[in-house]
């Protein structure tokens, strides 16, 4: 095998897959819509070229570390800085030589099958990372970085990127937004609402952000009337900058209908820093509402990931910060939790509310039966963890019966690893392209409509369900 | 593809599928036992003709209904007449309109497959329904309906029903059954005794049921004692009329073993409707108990179906009543729920307690484990939102295993939707068959066994679990 | 179908079958490694021949006790004694008769296929038991297990094993491991330290068998320190007999990190048997953290094993005591119960614990997510109900994507069925190559990393994670 086949993913049945390539190739280079991610709008502002393999690769990408830490590797040696001072390797060849010499605990990993595409059709290798060609690797990554054509306007408009979305806080300026737009540049950047620091009260400065929320809109934050309106104003702001949604990242599900008195009382609680875990958890919860209300009245989709312990790993948190690999999926429940915001809102048409979770359980039983009743609902795309061929094939076979395909929304790539947006795409394009193709092979699907359909899953069900 | 292929839901690899093919064909023609459905007995009491597509196919069927609702459909447009006097579409034609544009909602789900497999194998059609075949196709179905041959005794006969069971309240008349039983038709439709109405202190009308229930037998039902003697007399109404189970729909699978003494204290309690939650749940998991001991008395096979939260949606529950496709499943939980019962009645093998689920994850976890130890416990089929392609491969491949084919009790259809009734019984024996096929080909069952297998799943298994 | 096909468990997909056959000739010979099972360390110790075929194949396994006693079957009719004195089948024959008649129950059981590779591969019968060649199948066994070489030193011996742990006691002597390494004989039979009666306040006999371990090392285990003590002393004698790893039967995965004071007051209190069952649960957690400190110092490998409700059918109990088939699973809870823990020794990469789990939703959500970050973490094979066909795969592909394949630690048969060992193995091989040769051939993993990996699951991820 080079390094990626072009019938990788598809089934080794002859007949499923040519069906599968038949589909395939009417969507593999179908426009991308990237409606959630993280990239750095910055990169798309300044343009500057990327640094090097290491700084790009390793460093940033919590699959990474993660998968090399659980096998002993420490996060000094894979050029980690520690916060108390202590050592740890700066010299990026060497981390990448680690890397290749660890490159064998990615195999049947999605992170392995993205770099690999990177690899192969990004920079055009044609064998495998391994630790005897890792400087040859290091040295041709960073040569190609370097030039005109792997600036970060160049890449996005090599990988016939039409919109990406960024994730941006209610107090970032979106400077690098409005740069962007001012531009010459015609690339389509736009900000995502992702109010979580001035909305969860158990998040590390919460009252500053609310301060700063203040600030930056003119409102007294000090009082739950302020705070309301400083939040709309930010949404104008973000929608008049292109925001077409909010994404809130919330532990659970919950939701609360409380007295505007209660909600008053919980801010001001929450200002000093009182409200214990089940008060938090209303206080987000009642918050969620509100954001549904708004929603229905400025139009920007609600995005909702619920179910993440973050930074799990106390020691590491402490000495590394969020982000590297520690952030492990819990139970979630939706049925219930959800049930005060669709008492109010769930029968609205007009409202989107966009479901992630990481327990895959709730697929069958709680997410296809709520998306495949209520009009406001819609189920997002196999999320995280499980955004991977498996995870995905059990995405659509767990969804699909109940939900329909019409209740899905299509793929999000939701990465900070801009170069592996392509890869992630073709990966969700392939996986929805062999599924069509089996339902086609075992007459449960006519050739017609998957012919449909796969367009449906690759493009249209994004733009429609993020309005883009 | 036609509307509807032969080989359909079997596997493409050729050598599964003949010999999937083969299976089948040793089945597909075997009588149909429909031990748990919900078809109205005055259908084949009365004999009366259907009136037209929309009020046969569409107004009833809560699938159809929640699909087409998730994706902004009113119900009003679909027909469904509001409970506050308000307007609605009441031209059959045009709902059957709007259902054919948006035919593709059903792309990939069951029920999509079943409309496909009625629409070809009872009306004869060969193209999908379309918005510009709309017209066509309500009328053809409109005529057939007003034909002799489409009057629901001939289809009864022509589906090759050998028995079927409706499900009835304890304080129904029985009346059509009666009607049929003293008919020159040879019929088979028994009733089933489900007494959630008046054993659940939670239904509406608890109170007024238990009063009914007291005139209907002549017993004081204002007494405990009464009450139980009640429902004993009703069970031996209903045996003496074909029952041959009981069915229990409660939210959870609770049993609870208490004295006698605070089950009269609760059910006076309950009477007066001052039950709170967790006391009702005590009632209900008493009388599951009374209901095990009245089975071990007469015979009668119960059913049990928990994890449903019933009328999710309170504003269109307040509008148009049950039924309307928000029913959404709940976690379920079954080796501490049942354990009182299982201790007191775990190890009579004369006692049958089938057991279903919403939630997939018990399957391996509680059900087959369970089911593959009590002498007294079977597994029901995948049930409702499972009773599908993937539900049932799901089903077989994780309950099989540690249950084996033999402590599962072949398929119900479970629908009021009684044309689709064969082309649910087909979806089930194509789906086992399949499932044979692929463990005869990878050398895990011999084809000798898988004969024998093919037969019981299809009808030697219902037939002996239900007594038919 | 003979009893048992070369090509058994391999896709039906001709490229597929090539593949698989393939990499499985390299691995189906490599000697087996058996770090967890509870085969009798007498058998190898006296050597002395079995006694007949149903006393080695049904009385002990509670696979085949359960499967038969939930079909009706008396554990009396399948020649279990009981307490009470009352009637049992004591002829062997008669017993395997009903056996044979009733195989049926195990198509499609992993029970069934092991039992056949059995009879095949050891036996060398050529068709399936039936009822009429019961009979023959009965003597020919007992012929064969009379003779030299069905001794368990020779069955050892002949089905390649390299090395097999058994499970054993703090209180056991251990002689027949002494006596084991004093004979001429070179297999290697190395215990296993399980702790669960001297560490669980809620096991029988709990305050007993601390005396016990007392007498066995002459400390004063009527206290905390003593008990430490002792505790210690045991895991060094049994470190020295070639024990390499504890295992930890506990009902939930609770850790908790309580100071000493508190730890010597629940222990005093647990030796009076006056804990309720959160403090039992706070002392067994407790217990948890103290193995893991004492793992690091002298690096015996950690398991456990939570979430099974033992002996769950209490009358079959009383009658006939543990182990008859009726422990059930239960919902399993890693994230935060290991929380306490993994704050101490997580991230300590010379611990290794193996989590095992009967819950499956654990597999993606929380078990390959913690194993993917946490160097002291590793994830047991699919276990119990799960060592099976259907349930590798599940384990495999919602497992590998996020932890990949070396946060595994190949194959464990956990098993007391001695003759079965190798037809366990052989299923886990052959799946694991099945499971590979998919991923080449749907070109998600070169050919040569497959056989790579191939190797390591078959042998050398055992070797490293139980440092055998």
């Amino acid at each position: 095998m080079s390094l990626v086949h072009p019938d990788r993913l598809f089934s080794s049945d002859p007949k499923q897959r040519d069906c599968a390539r038949e589909l395939y190739q009417t969507v593999k280079d179908l426009p991308i819509l990237s409606p959630h991610g993280h990239t750095d709008p910055e990169w798309f502002a300044g343009n500057q070229n990327f640094s090097n393999a290491t700084e790009l690769f390793i460093l940033p990408d919590h699959y990474l570390l993660r998968m090399l830490y659980s096998q002993g590797l420490t996060m000094e040696q894979l050029g980690l800085r520690p916060n108390d001072g202590g050592e740890y390797e700066n010299d990026p060849a060497k981390v990448w030589r680690i890397f290749a010499k660890n490159y064998h605990l990615f195999r049947a990993t999605p992170t392995g099958f993205w770099l690999n595409h990177v690899f192969a059709e990004v920079f055009g290798f044609d064998e495998p990372l391994r630790e005897d060609n890792a400087g040859y690797y290091f040295d041709k990554i960073n040569k190609d970085l370097a030039s005109e054509e792997f600036r970060p306007r160049s890449l996005f408009d090599r990988f016939g990127i039409e919109v990406i979305s960024t994730t941006d806080a209610p107090v970032d300026s979106l400077e690098h937004h409005i740069h962007i737009i001012e531009s010459d540049w015609n690339g389509r950047v736009i900000p995502c609402f992702r109010p979580d620091p001035v909305m969860d009260p158990e998040y590390e400065g919460f009252a500053k952000g609310i301060k700063k929320l203040g600030e930056i809109t003119g409102e007294d934050t000090s009082s739950y009337k302020g705070y309301i309106k400083a939040l709309e104003d930010r949404r104008r702001v973000f929608k008049k900058l292109g925001a077409t949604s909010t994404d809130h990242g919330h532990p659970t599900a919950e939701t609360h209908d409380i007295s505007e008195k209660k909600a008053k009382k919980l801010f001001s609680k929450a200002l000093k820093g009182k409200l214990d875990a089940a008060e938090a958890g209303v206080f987000r919860g009642h918050m969620l509402m509100e954001m549904a209300r708004m929603s229905l009245e400025d139009g920007l989709v609600m995005q909702l990931h619920p179910g993440s312990f973050r930074n799990h790993n106390q020691r590491l948190f402490e000495r590394f910060g969020r982000d590297k690999g520690a952030d492990i999926p819990a139970q979630a429940e939706f049925v219930n939790n959800l049930k005060p915001l669709l008492d109010k809102y769930g029968n609205e048409s007009s409202l989107t509310l966009i479901l992630f979770t990481l327990d895959e359980t709730t697929y069958s039983r709680e997410l296809a039966p709520l998306a495949g009743h209520y009009p406001s609902l819609r189920i997002g795309p196999s999320w995280w963890f499980h955004d991977s061929p498996e995870g995905m094939r059990r995405y659509r076979e767990q969804v699909t019966e109940t939900a329909g395909l019409y209740n899905t929304v299509g793929f999000n790539d939701d990465t900070r690893a801009f170069l592996s947006i392509p890869a992630r795409h073709d990966v969700a394009r392939r996986m929805d392209c062999a599924m069509l193709a089996q339902w086609v092979c075992e007459h449960r699907l006519s050739l017609n409509d998957a012919h449909e359909a796969a367009k449906d899953l690759a493009y249209n069900l994004a733009k429609k369900a993020y309005k883009l």
